[in-house]
């Protein structure tokens, strides 16, 4: 994703899906999934490719991504109770922080509904200095490289 | 589930099953999901059921079902990323109003790590009158009896 | 509160209040705050009250308190952009366990809208293990007795 | 705020403040607010501006404001108990589309902790299509203009 308004995101253009099941209040008062819980599907397809992929350890792990920059574009809604699929590739990988890119498709859906990147900044979780990104992690984040 | 600190939920208990994994921002600073979102977990087993079962339609039916007392006992915890097995069954039905019993149960466990109940009354959408339960909602509600 | 259906809790059976502002997304497709918040009250409005009173401090403290019930019970709504005043006081504090009793009023209400009760068991962070609840916590919690 | 990672907006570059208490389950697994929170004190300090300065009625409103792009970049966290200092903004105010920008501020800080920006369709509720933004919400955004 490139962040410019006419691109449209499609499957092919992802590497990773995971499929989240919408919840009762996630639907707001316009009755479609409210804007806010999009960045939550994006935090937890990212995570759970970390712990899965990468063998992060969010209880115990001494480096851990901080969340430092989101965004997030907004075409088609979804509504519960459906099933959202967060697909996700890697863009920039740096040395201390990644951007993830991260698409939200419908079931059978090849255009995305929603499309944005977030950005990650590993850190030593007893003083929050930035570091290089563990091994084990960037192998895993290569592997979603477009 | 009798609400009694001494009996313990287990799945043949239960009549109805729904897998909801957790996300990220579900678990709090204590490491594990917070106990704000079992009760959503139990709102969403309920009102998936609704819908699945009982053809309730959330943005047009004139005839909604209205929380009006929830229950919760904790037993051992949850942390995302696992996934929830929410178990649901029919508690009391009177004649505006449902009691839903619901278990929580990780995958695997023959006990419940959470029970609770939760109470709908069925009113008219329009001027929040308490009115029968539809048709439909009472036969998916008649088929979950324990 | 009694757990009894036909008792209402008022402002003066109650010892501590904090203002709870609603938030946008706390409404839910009916339009009102979804009863899954009413319990993130209950425990914004304790957890505020260990940590100013009692000098809880959630990120060190080797003693914690865990959520092992929760019960509510809804009369009337509340929709965003309204304010929320919690209510709390000390019903049973046992050894190792407190009984927090909640109620939630609007601005002006003498009666309140929604009422539970939530306990916590005070456990040590490092084994999860039952101990006495610490001695400025306890001091707290018996000011706010009935 | 021009999404420049060198910027750091301060309290006079914003027109309006909202306070917004944090909720012990804002935070996260590292103890801080979670990131996605913040996308809903964005929501909320703009919905509850249209309400109290446009009129806005979330409830009955024929033309809505849609949610079609939001934006955040993290420089220092906050924690529950804290407070919030939402700020706001009004940067291009275009037909039927206003971007929204916003700054949240700790109690008594000079430098936004995270700031961001949130665009707005407005939308026929029945229909979906965009329309004009409604004169006494434009009138509204005109007064926060930087």
């Amino acid at each position: 994703m490139n962040d410019k308004a006419n691109s449209v995101g499609r499957r092919a253009d992802y590497r990773h899906f995971l499929t989240i099941p919408t919840r009762w209040k996630d639907n707001d008062v316009y009755g479609h999934v409210n804007n806010v819980n999009y960045i939550s599907f994006f935090d937890t397809v990212i995570n759970r490719y970390l712990i899965d992929a990468g063998g992060f350890d969010l209880h115990q792990a001494p480096i851990i991504g901080i969340a430092v920059e989101t965004f997030c574009r907004f075409r088609r809604s979804f509504a519960f109770p459906e099933d959202v699929e967060a697909a996700l590739r890697t863009g920039h990988l740096g040395n201390s922080s990644v951007r993830y890119e991260v698409g939200l498709f419908g079931r059978g859906d090849d255009e995305a509904r929603a499309e944005g990147h977030f950005v990650h900044v590993f850190v030593e979780r007893a003083t929050n200095q930035p570091v290089p990104i563990p091994a084990a992690i960037r192998a895993a984040l290569e592997k979603l490289k477009r």
